[in-house]
């Protein structure tokens, strides 16, 4: 049987440099744990756009659909802010999106033990927190049509469509109660039905799909209530649910309470293939941070934790994410840190490849 | 010349109980203040519904068209949960914003001195905030067309529209910049122009409004990042602009991170009247609070405070604001508490009645 394989598309800004950390965390587990992996690697976003002339190239997009995994660090930056819509970095990341059908996007938003002072709310709300949210990532306002900018009259209106199709929702609806099932069996579902029709049809398709799970509590919450619970009382928590839009912004909310933005990462699944593991592309959750780029400084960890959740969400190697995970935590607890996990000016940070270096040594 | 006139409308849930208060600091301005206002006082809401079988009857829009400026209590509850959309006490509330234009939804997030303590954030991080986030009010995903939920060959689909034209940004936009020149001259803007052409164009104008105020410094935000720097950092913002849906979210999480909720107003400004006034409607942030309503246990702070919004934006009368907003500070050092500002349970919290007599006494 020939190696499980992987595709890596470092993107822009700081992608590069922490995707060089993951590479040599694959290495190790080919090298020690007999986890051999075949690691292509290709250009997204702008390093595609510099090269090709768009943001993904056909050729690409090609291989994302045959690897059984695709690891992606980051895109976008200023240098391509002028760029046409379709050109645009991001654009390269939501064709993978769409064209591999990744519905259901996991995002964990944890807090680690030795980084609770870090989060700028109150040790005791965040200590502990660990909370899923399942973001739905193929459809919703991301790619409903008609959308663009177009003329009225003598001006222009700017319009999107938020579309969801009953079966859109059932399938990301599933996923978060396949993961409740797993975790603590509460789970909450966020949308606006007070406003939005679309958000009537999440909302009774949810409940329609809870019958199926009926251990599950399940319980629902209009998402700008969603933001405020999330900073109030966030262990209130277990699994979220909520659509593309909604869960963009509330991911990245509950990302930034933990006070480990750097060290979160995110799976993003779609439907079996013919070897039984899901399309699957992993990413860390935080941007291309261009403002530190080649400079050393980023923090690798939540990328070699989306590859944790690699190991674990599409190769069935729990143990070994385990292994991965108890050695980020160990080197944590010893007090290492890259620039971002530091309040204290005082202390010296360790550069992006020290970071791996120690995560190496600890496992 | 008559007086100035006011159209109640305490709505459902803590609405009545919390604008009863209201009446009685009003009274006592026509008593010492010579503000004479002529009150007329209606329904919204499921209260209308109750009564009239639509969340907002004709003869009370006319009535909210005619006045100088409403005072909206909140409105929405469980009992309403079931009922046809267009049915919903939230219809009533948003045609309201809709007839009346208001497109400028002026949302300060503030932390008061004496209740920093009691945000989930640490104190340094909030102590002394003051934001104000405008949010567009009158259109946007809302109330674009087309909407609903539609049949679609063997299954339905939910439909909402984000739709704003450049005169909709142009003039929330221009009602941010003249509150920017008033406050630190310091303006963000937030929206999706990296996956939302509505935010392309959102953008664009914002951008050309600001050459009419070269004073104040202008920046733009991804509204995923808006949520994450609100968490992280909130004092980095003066003037937040942004558009209706991520402003009922945003505003929502920056209400939270003051750990004021109960204290928060809100102002939603139209075109001037033929008087020179603006159209005009003042409500709480918080919502109907159904699981306490009727109890005399809901703060009446937050209503208080948009009525004090009132005296300073419809009816020039900074001072009044101020020596209101004074009383209620004052109160608050005192350690006068209702029960949502009450971390302790040892501490015995005031009335909603109590929280308005220490309020009249210290006016
Ligand atoms: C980069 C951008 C297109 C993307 C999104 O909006 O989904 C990012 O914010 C995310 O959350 O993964
Ligand atoms: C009650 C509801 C319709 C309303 C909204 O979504 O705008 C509320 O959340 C608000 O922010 O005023």
């Amino acid at each position: 049987m020939s190696n499980p394989s992987l595709l890596i598309l470092p993107g822009d800004g700081i992608g590069p440099e922490v995707m060089a950390e993951v590479r040599r965390i694959i290495d190790w587990f080919g090298a020690n744990r007999g986890l051999q992996f075949d690691v292509s690697e290709d250009l997204v976003g702008g390093a595609a756009y510099d090269a090709h002339g768009k943001p993904l190239s056909d050729e690409t997009m090609a291989k994302a659909q045959e690897v059984d995994a695709v690891l992606l660090g980051a895109v976008g930056g200023p240098k391509y802010d002028d760029l046409d819509f379709s050109l645009k970095p991001e654009r390269g990341l939501l064709r993978l999106r769409k064209e591999m059908d990744l519905y259901s996007n996991l995002r964990p938003a944890q807090c680690f033990d030795a980084l609770a002072d870090f989060s700028s709310l109150k040790k005791d709300i965040v200590a502990g927190l660990d909370i899923m949210i399942v973001r739905e990532l193929t459809s919703g306002v991301y790619f409903g049509e008609p959308r663009g900018i177009f003329e009225e009259g003598n001006e222009r209106v700017g319009i999107n469509t938020q579309r969801y199709t009953e079966s859109e929702i059932e399938r990301a609806a599933r996923s978060a109660f396949e993961l409740a099932m797993r975790r603590n069996k509460k789970l909450c579902s966020m949308e606006k039905a007070n406003v939005m029709e679309s958000g009537i049809l999440w909302r009774e398709v949810v409940n329609r799909v809870s019958a199926d799970y009926p251990e599950v509590e399940l319980s629902h919450m209009y998402a700008d209530n969603g933001a405020m619970q999330l900073v109030r009382a966030p262990k209130q928590f277990d699994v979220i649910l909520t659509d593309n839009l909604f869960g963009d912004i509330l991911s990245d909310c509950a990302a930034m309470l933990t006070g480990s933005l750097g060290m979160l990462p995110s799976a993003s699944l779609g439907a079996p293939m013919a070897n039984g593991r899901p399309k699957a592309m992993y990413e860390p959750v935080h941007g291309s941070a261009p403002d530190i780029a080649g400079q050393g400084k980023a923090n690798p960890i939540a990328c070699i934790l989306s590859f944790a959740m690699a190991l674990r969400y599409s190769f069935d190697q729990g143990e070994e994410a385990d292994r991965l995970e108890a050695a980020i935590e160990k080197v944590l607890a010893d007090g290492v840190r890259t620039g971002d996990l530091l309040a204290d000016e005082g202390v010296q940070p360790v550069s992006t490849s020290e970071m791996g270096d120690a995560i190496l040594s600890a496992l």
